[in-house]
């Protein structure tokens, strides 16, 4: 699947359309079909215990899918998430937490996606697992 | 279906279990098997242009669909979310955001639940829908 | 919502379209944005023990979503299931099984249904819970 | 992880616990926490236009998760489906189907499976990707 962002070009763009999130995310890998991206959890990610809330790791899965499907894509602002379905299987560690999603289709008003989330260095252990469905505005 | 908690009982719990959110969030309706919460945004929950984001979008249904299960089961903290799909079907108006969940299983170990947000006055034209299962500790 | 299709006209489309199961549904309700089928079960559709199985239940919804959506589109045979999410909570009776169905959004590319699967008589101990979208072809 | 049930075994669970379907499965691979099964489509799983139906791939998606939990966990036979969520993404080609099933999660009371569907040869354009959670009975 050829590129059609690289990951500064990715990084330009989670700056300028979300600077509200922006410095929460960081591109670990641009690798189309494949994005990784890592959250760096503050205070306002947490639950009481330290833990990743479930609506940050939804947050986590989503622009991951977002900026996956960018970077097959190319700069198209207008996708929009039409579904997610979303399983919560372990309790994360403290600290960092990864998302490795893949891009399973890209048509021509769909694109669906599919990745897993898990604790910096327990990518055997993943704590979620995260389909996503994304509307591509008509070109 | 019984009340185990009301209204009162169940916004204590939320200011004391979840202090970092329980601003964001109050009751209108609670008379089991079903729960309606508002969302009051604030720049947090807010994505350019002034709609709610996704991830806040979930988290009102997850918090949603948490005190729907206590009001029929009683204060117990342990429950997880293990799922959550949901479809995001419209933008949602500037303004406060209502969720609307019932509970459709409340067994031994899993309770499912189902709902949908819709901007307030416009619970016809909902703005997302969402089906949640909590697994519930042994007792 | 207007009518596009009423039941002797979605009963008509049924058997041309779907010859090898149009003898397992019936509609038992047509009013957009809801429609009620049921199913007929025979051997076909069982689990050791007598009680449907999950594919004939999935089928069941997924059959009424798609009915669901033409009563209010019109006859458009080209309307495909592009993701379901569904959700069993209780094993059903013997006998025959009802799925109410409703559209909860009907846009230019995308459906979305929302429904209960139910044994005749005990609708308020729903067996299962689904959600649908499909997506509808350029016109 | 280690193997509690192997092909063989696994095959004999199927055509004594499923006689109605055993001859539509076949075991390609069981090697915890992976199974791959393959479906021999006949009449009965066909659409007009001779591809493969919904339910058809709702089925073998189904039975590939029952049978991957079951080569981990041992002869279990009270496991049930709770949850499913399905995207269809592309137009099964005529001939046979495979799925190949990874067990995420084993849980004392939930286990979590995702996979994806492919026909034969083309396992990177999967026609249909699945995630679902068994509830597995106390032991």
């Amino acid at each position: 699947m050829d590129m059609k962002m690289n990951a500064a070009e990715l990084q330009a763009f989670l700056e300028r359309d979300f600077p509200q999130v922006a410095g929460d995310f960081d591109f670990v890998e641009v690798a189309p079909p494949v994005v990784v991206m890592g959250l760096s959890a503050s205070d306002k990610h947490l639950r009481p215990g330290g833990t990743v809330s479930g609506p940050s790791m939804f947050g986590l899965a989503d622009v991951c899918a977002y900026f996956c499907i960018l970077s097959a894509l190319g700069p198209v602002a207008l996708a929009v998430t039409t579904n997610c379905s979303i399983d919560f299987m372990r309790k994360p560690a403290p600290g960092r937490l990864l998302c490795r999603m893949e891009l399973l289709k890209l048509g021509r008003a769909l694109a669906v996606c599919e990745g897993r989330l898990f604790s910096e260095g327990a990518a055997d252990k993943p704590v979620a697992r995260a389909s996503l469905t994304y509307s591509i505005p008509p070109r």
